[in-house]
C-alpha cells in the first residue's frame, strides 16, 4: 500500500501474497458474504488495513483473524471489539426485508472496475476496495462501467444547477448513467437532470442507504431507491460523518469512467473527488466559470493546472469517455453568415470596403487588387444583398455588411 | 513565403535571396525612410509580396523596381499605379507637425520582434513585416519587449470589461505595457485598467493614426496620443477596412510577448490574433467565462482546443509571460479556517464527530481509532471553539463545525 509502512513480517503474510480466492456459490459464497457484511459493519468505510487485508486474505478468513487475534496490530483491535456490538444475520434479513442488497466482489452484479482501488494509494488516510456495497433500486452496479460521476458544490448558484443538470440529461440520455452524491446544488441538479431524460442515475451515499441524509432530500432518495440505485459502503443506520464523505468520493470515482465538476469552491468535496479520479486514471473534466464567482474558483483553478480537461458541453463529455471515434464533438460554429455565401472575389471586394468614409470604385478596386469593371459587378451584387451601400463619394458597409 | 508560390526567376531573385542591409544613417538613412513611407502609402498593410520584397531588397531597391518594373509580377502594378497620386515628403512633414512618426526597420526605437513576422506564413492572405509604423506618443516602440496584448469581444459583458481592466491594470503595473486595439468592449476597457494604473498602454489601429475609429474613443485615442502611444502600420488618412484590422491583428500578436484572450463570441477577431501569437509563439491565454454566455464561447472553445492556456488571474498572466521563476503564481488557498488550527488528532475527533445526530463519546472514540479518555478531553476543547456541541445522546457538528 503506498503512503503506508509495508506489513509486519507475521505467520500472516505469506497467505497475504496471493489473492484471496472467492468463493464460487452455495454455503461458501453465503459465508463469505455474511463475513463481508460482518467486516462492513465494524471497520469504518475506506479503513486502510482491514480493508487491505480483506481484500488480500478474503472476508471469511480476515474475520477469523479479527476474532482469533485481535492484537496482531493495532488498528484490527478497534474493529474486533466492535465484533460483540454487531448481529450481521439479522442486519442482513432487515436489509432483505426492506428491499436492499449486499453486492460483494465476485458476485455478478460486483461492479469489477472497484478493484483499481486495490493498493490505489490514499488520500486523507482513506482508500482500498470496499468489503462489499449496500444497494437499494433495481438498477444493477455492473451496468456502471460506463458511467459518469457529476460532482460539484453544495452551494451552487443557477449556473452551477443548469449546467449539471443539462449535462446529466445528455450524457446520461446516451447511454453513461450519472453516479452523484445527495447534496444540495450540483449533486440534487445532476440527479434531477437524468431523471428528466428518463435514464439511470446513482446516489452513493456517505451514510447508511435506509437513511435521508440531507433529510430534505428524503423524497429524491426514496425516489432514486424505487427506481434507480441509491448506495452506500457504510452500514445500514450508519451516519454521515466527514471522514465517510472522504471514502465516499473515492467510490464515486472508482465507480465511473469519468468525473466532470461543475462549480467547486477551493475546499470542496468535489476537487477530493476529482484527485481520486486521477489517482485512478479516470477522466477527469472540469466546466470553466466565471473567475468572479467564488463557487468556480475551485474547479477553474483544477482546470489551469491541467489537472482536469475543460468541457464546454456534453458533447466534450461524450468526446472524452467514449472509445476513440464513438462520440466527436463537432467544432461549434458561428451561424453562418451572409458573407460565407460570397465568392471567393465578391468576398475579397466586401473586406476592402470602407467600414466609416465611402470610397470610389476605383479605390476599392486598388484594395481589393482586381479590375475596376470586375469591381463594380459586384459591388452591385453586394448591394442587392444589403451588404454595401452607395453613398456621396462611393461605397460603405452597411450595418449587415459590418456585421 | 509558405502558402504562396515560389518566386519566378527574374534577375530579381538572385539579390532577393540576401537579407537587405540596413542603412545606418545620414542621408541614406532619410532616403530608406521617404522610400519605405511611400511604401506604405501605396501597399496595403500585410501585403505578402510587396512586403516580403521590401524585407528582402530594402525600401529604396524595392521602390525603385515598383517605378521602373510595374509589369514584372501583377501584385505590384496596382502599387506602381498608385505612386503618382502619393506624395510622402509632405506626408511626412505633415506627420512630424502632427507630432507623428514614422519608426522603420534600423531605427533605435524599432521593435525587433516585429521581426519574427518575416515569412511566418499567413493567415487570410496577410503577413509579413510591415514596411514601417507610424506613432503617435511619447512611449517608444522598443520599450514592449516584455509587452501583452488583451483583446476581445467589442460587445464585452460586464463580466469582461471588468475582468480586461483588472488585468490590464496589474499586468502593466507589474512592467509589461499593455497593447490591444481601440473598439468598443475589451480594447477600451484594457486601456482604462492600464491608464488607471499609471502603467504604459498602446492602441494599434487599422486605420491612420490622425484618424478615431470608433468615433465614440476620439478622446481616449487623443489621450493616449498624448501620453502613451497610437500606432499604426496604415498611412495618415488610411480608412478602417476589414482586411487592415486583419493585418493590424499580426502586428499586435508580433509586438507582445503574450496575448491574453478576455470574453471572444465564436467569430471574433480577437481569436484571428490568437491564431497570430500562436504562429509565432508567443504566449497564447485566456480567461474561461460561463459556458451559458455567448460572449465567452470563442475563448471557452480556444481553451478546450488547447491553443490557449487558462488563466484565472493577473498572476497567472505574470507567471506565463516571465521568464522561470521570475513570477511564480501562489495557489489558491481557501481562507484558514477554524479546523486549519487544530492538532491532528484533534482533527480526527472532529471528524468522526457526526453531522447529524448526536454520537456518543466511545463511538466517536472508535470512528477516531483513539482512546475514550484523550477523544473526550479533545472534545471538549472542540467545543471551547464552538466546532461541536453536547446533546441529548451524545455529541454533534454544530454550523461552524460542518463549514
Amino acid at each position: 500500500m503506498t503512503g503506508t509502512p509495508p506489513l509486519k513480517r507475521t505467520p500472516l503474510d505469506s497467505t497475504a501474497l496471493a489473492a484471496a480466492p472467492i468463493p464460487g456459490s452455495g454455503a461458501d459464497r453465503d459465508a463469505e458474504r455474511l463475513a463481508r457484511a460482518t467486516i462492513s459493519m465494524v471497520v469504518e468505510p475506506g479503513d486502510l488495513r482491514c480493508l487491505g487485508l480483506t481484500g488480500r486474505l478474503g472476508g471469511v478468513e480476515f474475520l477469523d483473524v479479527l476474532r482469533r487475534h485481535p492484537d496482531l496490530r493495532p488498528e484490527l483491535a478497534a474493529a474486533s471489539a466492535r465484533l460483540a456490538e454487531v448481529e450481521p444475520e439479522r442486519t442482513l434479513e432487515q436489509a432483505e426485508r426492506q428491499g436492499i442488497r449486499f453486492v460483494i466482489p465476485g458476485d455478478e452484479e460486483w461492479p469489477e472496475q472497484l478493484e483499481d482501488l486495490t493498493e490505489a494509494g490514499e488520500l486523507q488516510q482513506r482508500g482500498e476496495v470496499p468489503a462489499g456495497l449496500w444497494v437499494k433500486g433495481p438498477l444493477r452496479l455492473d451496468r456502471l462501467g460506463r458511467s459518469v460521476a457529476i460532482v460539484g458544490s453544495r452551494s451552487a448558484t443557477t449556473y452551477g444547477d443548469q449546467l449539471a443538470s443539462d449535462l446529466a440529461a445528455v450524457v446520461a440520455a446516451a447511454g453513461h448513467p450519472v453516479v452523484s452524491g445527495a447534496a444540495f446544488g450540483i449533486d440534487y441538479a445532476a440527479h434531477r437532470g437524468a431523471v428528466g431524460a428518463g435514464a439511470a442515475t446513482v446516489a452513493v451515499l456517505a451514510c447508511g442507504v435506509d437513511r435521508a441524509y440531507p433529510a430534505a432530500h428524503r423524497d429524491m432518495l426514496r425516489y432514486l431507491g424505487e427506481n434507480h440505485a441509491v448506495v452506500s459502503e457504510a452500514p445500514l443506520g450508519a451516519s454521515p460523518f466527514r471522514i465517510r464523505f472522504l471514502a465516499r468520493n473515492r467510490v464515486i470515482a472508482a465507480l465511473t469512467r469519468g468525473t466532470v465538476v461543475v462549480e467547486a469552491a477551493v475546499r470542496s468535496g468535489a476537487l477530493n473527488t476529482a484527485s481520486w479520479a486521477e489517482r485512478l486514471n479516470r477522466v477527469v473534466m472540469g466546466t470553466p466559470g466565471p473567475l468572479t464567482s467564488v463557487a468556480s474558483q475551485g474547479v477553474n483553478q483544477l482546470l489551469r493546472s491541467g489537472a482536469a480537461t475543460l468541457v464546454t458541453g456534453p458533447d466534450d463529455v461524450l468526446e472524452l469517455l467514449g472509445s476513440a471515434g464513438e462520440n466527436l464533438t463537432q467544432e461549434l460554429r458561428a451561424p453562418e453568415q451572409e458573407r460565407d455565401r460570397l465568392s471567393v472575389p465578391e468576398r475579397q471586394v466586401l473586406d476592402a470596403v470602407p467600414v466609416l468614409e465611402p470610397a470610389p470604385t476605383a479605390s476599392i478596386a486598388f484594395v481589393a487588387g482586381l479590375g475596376a469593371p470586375q469591381v463594380a459587378h459586384f459591388l452591385e451584387g453586394l448591394e442587392e444583398r444589403g451588404l454595401v451601400e452607395a453613398r456621396a463619394g462611393g461605397w460603405r458597409l452597411t450595418e449587415r455588411g459590418r456585421a
